[in-house]
């Protein structure tokens, strides 16, 4: 059912500012153990659960009601009628599901999650309006407000992941069922909203249907939705949406100058103003999108790709407020930078971009879902006494059906193509097909144990004359290495760029990337108070943190660690599904006897912490905790100097 | 008006487990240079304009809307009705109030102030209903739903608040108009809610009730008012007020093993068990109250004395869960910590609970209004850039009227008695009269710069063999020194004890207290994450800061100042209303270069600041910050290491 020229996430194909252009989640395989594994359970376990709590939950009944189906044909004797239930948003968990099982399908087809797709998309298209719309909350009891309530009812959020939703349903099976509800609400939304006389101003106080709009576009050639999409982006700032910034509408989105706000809509915001970048939008909201990508990654940004630290409006705070028990750092927040970064990275080639992808999915995104696929995290602290626990569902569940959609759509974030040739992204086990512009077709494999161990073999299977670019991540900080066939590379390897190797590639030739992968102390800029004193661990791209479980000599609070002592790694393949765990000696370092019983001293103790005695201690992938029992959990970790 | 012997804040004198009762606030005069003022710009400014307030925002014309008055009698042409309006708990504003204006009454007469009680007192009884109950959300429209929603709708803290209010009205005017009113909804709550057959179980979402209760019995003599705070107590844990932390519903009371939830109604729930402590109740409470004085003192409270550190619920959060720039400490919940901790004070005559007063008094409580009693603070961070300043008023007008209570019954905290004779909790210069329960009065005077200087004179007007209990205040670690009249105190000064100076006195000794007050350097247990590497500065009771408007030539961020390079203190007579400044030499010391455009860093630079310059910096106290043009604040500054 696939065609698999089509199946692609981001479709900058066509888009006239794309450095970069996608390949198909179809056409790369991956065959790791770390990532394939994932999205396997991911298809086989989380999706066919999510559906069936979309059920149970009244989420699919809720189309149900809308289109005044008698339950009956449902064998459903307990009702006389559906009746719509549960928040105003929660249509979109259905099309965020739909999305991900979407993508899910474009790796590997499975009749019977085609079989609950369709289900799904019949009892979508049945739910639309004759005029177009489509939003079972705003059918029955709340019809008369529709469109009344933009910042606060997610009507055109739901509507956009909808259209997310048709554009990956189409891409994936060919099916216009989706496509044509998907077009006949933006058509709707098209005729209430503009800049016409007898059109309405306004914007949605969540974001989302910004880069729905420009998708759809893409997908259809109808550049009436991308000049929508450019609509309600410029309406930011005249108060449509609350004129706050918990909403975004704080100014003219040109005028941005600092991520602010709930982190999801502000990322999702970003990310759609890039996909205008993409289609010819001018400089003024790239310079907004550079200032905004440069605040959240020098203040505003926790070590793994967490975004927004605060509880309060789950929001971006303050510069350098990042709180690690108390981080909000939300599951979804981590998902909609991934998806803006990746627009970032189809703009400008920049490896930045990528690198930060890598950090968000090892560490901010992975750790949303438990490694059985059955329990996920909402918010993300980057230390905890044991009371976090992943939850198999939430009564608000956009993080669920987001980590799901973004496994299912991984294998389309590995690769890209410019005209010079082939863009290696990330480092995953398995074997791709990517087609040049100049209508070459490609194919690639890579041998790698990444992110386990950092050399990577790419051997290309096409012969003739490209480039490959390899990224050189930004965390090799030194002595990467690269050979081509068994000649050393003779051009620099910067970290945080590509390197290409440009040649006439003949059919199975070998470049060798060997990235050293030491176990490194990170330290933390000192105006975020709460690190300093600390150092997180990290291997690779992974972050690490300890477990009170691994630990259990001394209480993790007390776990000092020395800023030079050894630090091993160390394969344990029975462990959490395989990890390489980071191990070393510690000192068990608790407070001095002058704290006990006080709080302040108003003579400053000669030392804050005991001199303590030696242990070992042992260290965990980030993504890894909570996996076990109960317990605490710290990444960032006092230094102890001796 | 006053009847002098009535005016106590909270009546012990017949309370069975009291160790200490207490003195009227009419017999204590202030003339000192620090709260006099504080309290006559409470009385002119403070109290009139906030009357103003509450008319203007409508919330004595809910009183006059419950009665059903016509708007005509007071001149209204412009309404046909008055019309409830605002929150469910404005009721509360206005009695809080009516309380601060009667203690300010016990103080000075002032027929102007007067003549606003009378018309409170008259609005207010007007709008009791026959059968006692009174809450002007209730009448009208809401009236289906008393009794409803314990949890939310504030009506028996509402209730509560009148009925402080009543008791303090009668104390000082000795009018029984508006204590009947009281007593009337008091029998109306004591009739609906109850163990017995008929009544209902039930407990407030937002206590209060529990101390006014207790308060009403002492002032009335009826022993049904204190079983029914007791029930209240009691039925803590049974899921009536939500079962939950934040309502402090989530266990039995005598089972309470730390402060959760929202932080006002967790000390106001304190207060009232101590209240009950005092008249008789058993350990099992007292117990409760000490762990949760301590996690509060040792766990969760920041050097101000400020507490309910998380802005999500106005709460107590984690143990160590002390942000400096998101605290959110709010007003209230000092004065409410005030509260409880002067009933601790009275069941034990322990100094720790006065030195805890005292540090809130200066620090956590007076930071909540400007200088010139103008505008307050709801939350009170201890780290801004310069975006917090008070307000005249809030929505939630909780604190400014709390603040007016707190000051106008401040002589009322600065004495107690017991059996062996007078207890001085506060040093502050002026004179007071006390009973002893032997029925001698005393006569005595302090003379003394207190705040500012540490010396105090406590002459004895009255002779005879009694004590003079002197606090010697737990910061004062070294060097205090007592002498009477001309000889040195032969005994132990231990801080953080009162010291019993038990004598024949003449009329005109002179006790002289001496309390060394070199500015101190205050370090915060290592648990803190956000305090390490960091001291703030406490000269006496008064804890520091750094504005940046006293420090332009480095950004606050940056000013680093040396573990032990001196600390001088400098009286500046025209600043701030007085103040003593703290100056010494700090470093500007940003972050090394390698900081720049970097969050994190692979391999930790080998110092994280730069090396700076010198220069000289001021420090202010706490409590005076943003009276100024705005600008940044810190109290936790960082330590520089040569």
């Amino acid at each position: 059912m696939s065609s698999s020229a089509e199946s692609v996430v981001v479709d900058t194909t066509e888009s006239p500012r794309a450095r970069l252009k996608p390949v198909p989640v179809s056409d790369v395989k991956l065959t790791d153990a770390f990532w394939a594994p994932r999205l396997r359970i991911n298809h086989e376990f989380t999706l066919p659960t999510q559906y069936q709590l979309l059920e149970e939950t009244g989420r699919i009944d809720n189309f149900r009601a809308a289109a005044g189906k008698d339950p009956a044909q449902y064998g459903r004797s307990d009702i006389d009628r559906f009746v719509r239930s549960g928040a105003y948003y929660n249509d979109s968990d259905v099309y965020k599901w739909l999305e991900a099982a979407s993508w899910a399908l474009a790796t590997r087809r499975d009749p019977e999650l085609e079989q609950m797709v369709g289900t799904a998309v019949t009892e979508i298209e049945a739910a639309q309006e004759p005029d177009g719309y489509l939003d079972t909350y705003f059918t029955g009891e709340h019809r008369a407000e529709r469109w009344t309530n933009l910042r606060d009812l997610h009507e055109l959020y739901c509507g956009g992941h909808l259209i997310q939703a048709a554009v990956a349903h189409h891409r994936v099976t060919g099916s216009k069922q989706l496509l044509n509800v998907a077009c006949r609400l933006a058509d709707h939304i098209d005729h209430v909203f503009g800049p016409q006389p007898g059109q309405r101003e306004g914007t949605s106080g969540h974001e989302e249907i910004e880069m729905a709009l420009v998708e759809l576009a893409r997908e259809t050639g109808v550049d009436r939705y991308r000049k929508l999409a450019r609509f309600f982006v410029e309406m930011r700032g005249k108060g449509y949406a609350g004129g706050d910034e918990y909403h975004q509408d704080h100014r003219a989105f040109h005028a941005f100058d600092r991520m602010v706000g709930h982190a999801v809509r502000a990322v999702y915001l970003n990310a759609g103003a890039a996909d205008l970048c993409l289609e010819g939008e001018g400089d003024a909201y790239l310079s907004a999108l550079e200032r905004l990508w440069r605040n959240m990654t020098t203040c505003q940004m926790y070590v793994t790709g967490g975004i927004g630290s605060r509880y309060r409006g789950e929001a971006f705070g303050y510069d350098y407020e990042l709180p690690n028990r108390r981080a909000y750092a939300e599951t979804c927040a981590a998902i909609g930078s991934v998806m803006w970064n990746w627009r970032m990275l189809a703009l400008s080639g920049d490896a930045r971009y990528a690198d930060l992808i890598e950090t968000m999915l090892y560490n901010g995104v992975l750790v949303g879902v438990s490694l059985d696929g059955r329990s996920y995290f909402y918010q993300n602290p980057l230390a905890n006494d044991g009371d976090h626990r992943r939850e198999p569902w939430f009564g608000c569940a956009c993080c669920p059906p987001n980590i799901a959609r973004m496994l299912a759509s991984l294998p389309g974030y590995v690769y890209g193509v410019s005209d010079e040739g082939l863009w290696v992204h990330l480092y995953v086990e398995g074997e791709a097909t990517a087609t040049l512009s100049d209508g070459r077709t490609l194919t690639v494999s890579q041998r790698t144990r990444y992110p386990w161990d950092g050399r990577i073999e790419i051997r290309v299977g096409t012969p003739g004359p490209y480039s490959l670019f390899l990224r050189v991540p930004a965390w090799c900080e030194d002595g990467a290495t690269l050979r081509v066939n068994e000649a050393p590379y003779g051009g620099e390897l910067a970290p945080g760029a590509y390197v290409e190797v440009q040649r006439d590639w003949r059919e199975g030739d070998c470049a060798t990337l060997d990235l050293p992968m030491p176990a490194r102390r990170v330290a933390c800029h000192p105006y975020v108070p709460n690190n300093a004193g600390r150092v997180a661990l990290m291997r690779g791209p992974l972050v690490y943190c300890a477990e009170q479980i691994d630990n259990p000599d001394c209480a993790l609070e007390d776990l000092a660690i020395s800023i030079d002592a050894p630090l091993g790694a160390d394969w344990q393949p029975d462990l959490l599904g395989g990890v390489c765990v980071l191990e070393g000696t510690a000192v068990a370092a608790p407070p001095s006897a002058a704290w006990a019983d006080r709080l302040y001293h108003s003579t400053q103790p000669a030392t804050r912490r005991a001199q303590g005695h030696s242990l070992p201690f042992t260290a965990m992938p980030y993504y890894a905790w909570a996996n076990r029992e109960a317990g605490a959990m710290r990444v960032w970790l006092p230094v102890h100097r001796a």
